[in-house]
């Protein structure tokens, strides 16, 4: 690994946000970039963090990525809209997408907003925790490029697809859930063959699809569940792609332009994402509802826990996170530091 | 295993409706039920099929299922609503239930229902397929009785909590996902016990929690993902959790009297359900969805394989054996086919 500096929060906060707009990026697309990106680096979910600054300044430079884009919004029924990105930074459309469902979920009870004509979506927790802080039960999921194999497959088929929920609770943080259906992300692979370490069975496999636990051998990642079980990593995979994909016309996982190992950073990816939001006060009342959540989540925490062991909410070992990171500042890798000007 | 005997489909049918009637079952929920339970059986996941009509004529005797329930439903906004089963048979709530929310999609674009006052759901699928043929995205989820600890828990928490989802396919049978979040269903563990096999590792649990391959130490089943991503399956049966009993102020999993692990079958278990709807023809329109979702899948089922295997898409196992089923009948085990009266 290489060495990290650490930085304080709002200094970071303003380097990242002046890095964006140094790159063309209008206050919109870079207030919504740097909200997802530090959501993310506070969380301790630093692969979507501000070590992205750079790849995203170069996009919105290179023509792959509109910085000035004029989103629009078409409500195509009471509960559902399609909200077209202009080939913006995701996370802006990302946000906008969940507080439209939001509203239309206080309106109709529930909403659904499709995402189309977008980009990389950033960590897709970031818009279920803003519908959650909205008082909302959010959805939020974006497919991704080819990375992950189909179950028995020797072939990149799926991206590592996130799936991300986000439900309110009284007087606490929100349950988070923010997941990959993947095991483990492609650059867990890259850390562990720096590393000279081996994997854990079953996350990845090599260019003929055979399980394999050295780094250096992969080809490609498997899907959450394993060799026995990935069959239902792999249907997790493709109902993203199913809500963000094929539900909005949008580019398929297989046919999408690569994030990064590509030549093209130039052409906007026509990436879909969808977010959907359930107002838990038009269901049985949010008095019921926060009742429910808390005797749940008291019900989970105090459950036995192995020995040695801890069981935890989603979300709870994130918001240990960003408790001693607002307090100790973000880990930052030395050309992410170096791009915003932390060290020389 | 025990020996099974073969029964055609239409008599099977009338066999079990007539079991259920004989109980007291009401037109509606015996056909419900039965509807269910041959899907299940048809597609081969024999735990959910007409195994299960001893165990519901038994409930219906006993109390704990009302045979003749006034289902009710209130529409909570334009696209909500609350389906209250009265005790009945789960059935027929969730069929009513997944009509009423595609109702409430091609009016309000996505429709979400919450079903209170419920019993056993039966197989998840059965409700995800209805929904797919009434042409929405539909998904259908129940949480049940504890079963499945937390990731490092040494305890039942969640039950096998299963989540569905169903797809249209012009000119094909529906996508269709119909999964538990643990990795395997209990009665493998049984079966495996009976057969003298060794379970998978990372699926099973003894009474500390600590993972065991030996199915006569098992105390409770491990979420999908095993031994190191076990997080991500008990998030996914949390969530579970989340739409179908906390939404709907239903039983918790751990509050829930057992399914048959009990003395008490008089008591209602007032479970709750949730179903899901979206109008795929009221985001980007019903051809563009067509036409995507019949890319995604040619692409899908010409991926490349790894060597002896085979890829599909979520259902395709299933309506293989539908059509093998069909053609030469259900298996039925003897203690059922004594129940049905197809042996003395």
């Amino acid at each position: 690994m290489t060495d990290v500096i650490i930085a304080p929060l709002d200094q970071l906060e303003a380097r990242t946000f002046a890095g964006l707009q140094n790159a063309g990026a209008d206050e919109v697309s870079a207030g919504a970039a740097i909200r997802a990106m530090l959501h993310a680096s506070r969380l301790g979910i630093d692969s979507h963090g501000v070590r992205l600054t750079p790849h995203y300044a170069r996009v919105l430079r290179s023509g792959r990525v509109n910085p000035t884009p004029k989103m629009q919004i078409r409500r195509t029924a009471i509960g559902s809209a399609v909200l077209d990105a202009d080939n913006g930074l995701g996370h802006a459309a990302g946000y906008a997408a969940m507080e439209l469902a939001c509203s239309l979920a206080k309106e109709a009870g529930v909403g659904a907003v499709g995402v189309i004509n977008s980009s990389h979506f950033g960590a897709a927790g970031a818009y279920a925790l803003a519908g959650a802080e909205a008082g909302c039960i959010a959805v939020s999921m974006s497919n991704t490029d080819s990375i992950v194999g189909l179950h028995g497959g020797a072939e990149r088929f799926h991206g590592t697809n996130p799936v991300a929920v986000g439900a309110p609770v009284p007087d606490q943080k929100p349950w988070l859930l923010d997941m990959a259906t993947s095991s483990i992300p492609f650059n867990r692979v890259l850390l562990y063959k720096t590393l000279g370490r081996t994997l854990p069975a079953g996350v990845a496999a090599d260019q003929s699809g055979q399980p394999t636990q050295d780094p250096a051998l992969v080809e490609m990642l498997m899907p959450l569940g394993g060799i026995d079980f990935g069959f239902k990593g792999a249907a997790l995979a493709g109902m993203v792609t199913l809500f963000s994909a094929i539900l909005t016309g949008s580019t398929l996982d297989h046919e999408l332009i690569r994030m990064a190992e590509t030549h093209d950073f130039e052409t906007p990816r026509r990436m879909g994402h969808f977010c959907l939001a359930v107002d838990p006060g038009q269901f049985l009342g949010r008095a019921l509802y926060d009742e429910a959540i808390s005797r749940y989540l008291a019900a989970l925490r105090t459950s036995a826990a192995r020995e040695g062991q801890t069981v935890m909410a989603p979300g709870d070992r994130e918001w240990a996170v960003e408790v001693e990171r607002q307090r100790s500042g973000i880990p930052v890798d030395q050309e992410t530091a170096q791009f915003l000007g932390l060290i020389p």
